[in-house]
């Protein structure tokens, strides 16, 4: 499938692109951003792959986090999809929340009618992302890591703890981390799986976890100040399941930080620097 | 005047404000951004004042120019106001434009009705904003620099050219350069001033320079790939103005970065330096 330029924008030496696709498993046309740093003019460069929350688009980190500057330094390409499906006949929730439906896919791939044609944004991320991208020279695909906030934060953990060889590394701020025991997390899997609970367990970090899954290079952040942290995020809930199955984890708490971009940009300096140790 | 704190976030080690106030220069209720890095919890520190481009609010720069990180290295406060008064009966551009009206208040003090109640922007940056926060025992109001982008380039520009002592340090990102010489600029001069072309001269850098306005700490940013460097921008003028007038004027010029935040972003680090080489 070939891809659309949307934009092209130089900054920090490197390239901002935004591109369209036509997307197989979520139905649709998709928007994503890429980051190549000026080092991607050289040759295939490590990717961090960026999952975002929810609300989001490809271009909330792509503006607010900063995160181009050390990716530049560093040598990383950024790859930002977006968090839905989107456009003419992708349904979203009925009652009209913010989490769940469109800006909110939660990186499943839905079971349930009417979600099941669009909302596959595992499947997006797993196959049609890298796809799209799979004659880009610049990219080195044996040297990806992955990162997200709050419900990309799920994501990344999610898909980390699946296939730890393809996700070399990966880190989480404010991850939804227990997402089958709290709100936000039973609503997506509800709605977009259906009530039988067991076909929730891939979707959630402690349950991969508590059933033997295992990462070599796995951050958590967490600011304390975060008003989702004890509701809808529950990292504590992996780090005792961590604890049970003789994993280690690590978590990097922050005092006074909320749950804002504010809260990612003042420490995704030190995330990508993380990565890039796994990666380079 | 009380000031109403709207939000306080954790950023880099300091905090991001956004305050509220009643600001009698332009009669409505105005919003601005601060942030505190880190050194003032200890002191008074160095301020940049940063003003921002057509269709703007307070918000474009705190979220997307990543300027907090270095400002917190630095020990520089930010200062960010919006670009035009708000609210119930303030006049827009009869015509809808963004170049004119909300969001385009150009930091004149218009004179020309139904404009002159509330678009006086000059006064509202040079007296209010330093008035409501006059009691900030973190802020050095001596040690003030200033700087922006497109209009707000302009800004900076014709405020620290009429004010070089209080200003310590100028720059500007894409400034437009020549206002009285450009769509936008005549526009805006036009709207809010009158036909009186003499009462335009006091709000373009160009004129200021060739009145024999003088500043030793001036740098201009551009980049040549910005879509409005020939029509609206037009640096050169006031390179030339600057050259026959004596005046050194230093042009950093990018290749192929254009008029947009990425740009912004990628050299605020070197624009903040600069300014804390001359404050500190």
């Amino acid at each position: 499938m070939p891809l659309d330029v949307v934009s092209e924008q130089r900054a920090f030496g490197g390239t901002q692109w935004v591109f369209q696709h036509v997307a197989p498993s979520v139905s649709c046309t998709m928007t994503f951003a890429l980051f190549e740093p000026p080092a991607a003019e050289r040759g295939p460069v490590p990717i961090v792959l960026w999952l975002s929350g929810l609300t989001c688009t490809h271009e909330n980190f792509m503006t607010k986090a900063g995160a181009q500057r050390v990716a530049a330094e560093l040598g990383i390409a950024l790859l930002m999809p977006d968090t839905s499906p989107r456009g003419d006949g992708v349904p979203d929730d009925p009652d009209g929340g913010y989490d769940f439906g469109l800006g909110a896919g939660f990186y499943v791939d839905a079971t349930e009618p009417p979600f099941d044609r669009h909302y596959r944004m595992r499947r997006y991320v797993e196959q049609d992302l890298p796809a799209a991208l799979a004659e880009r020279s610049s990219l080195d695909w044996q040297r990806l890591g992955v990162s997200g906030h709050s419900m990309g934060g799920h994501g990344a953990l999610t898909l980390a703890l699946r296939e730890p060889d393809r996700y070399r590394s990966v880190s989480a701020f404010a991850p939804i981390a227990n997402p089958m025991d709290c709100p936000w997390g039973q609503k997506a899997l509800m709605g977009y799986l259906g009530g039988e609970r067991d076909a929730w367990r891939e979707y959630d970090a402690c349950e991969l976890v508590r059933r033997g899954a295992r990462h070599e290079a796995l951050l958590i952040d967490q600011g304390d100040a975060d008003p989702f942290l004890e509701e809808q995020l529950k990292p504590d809930a992996l780090l005792a399941a961590a604890d049970h199955a003789g994993l280690a984890i690590e978590l990097r708490r922050r005092p006074g930080y909320d749950h804002s971009y504010f809260y990612v940009a003042s420490f995704i300096d030190e995330h990508l620097r993380w990565h890039a140790a796994h990666l380079t």
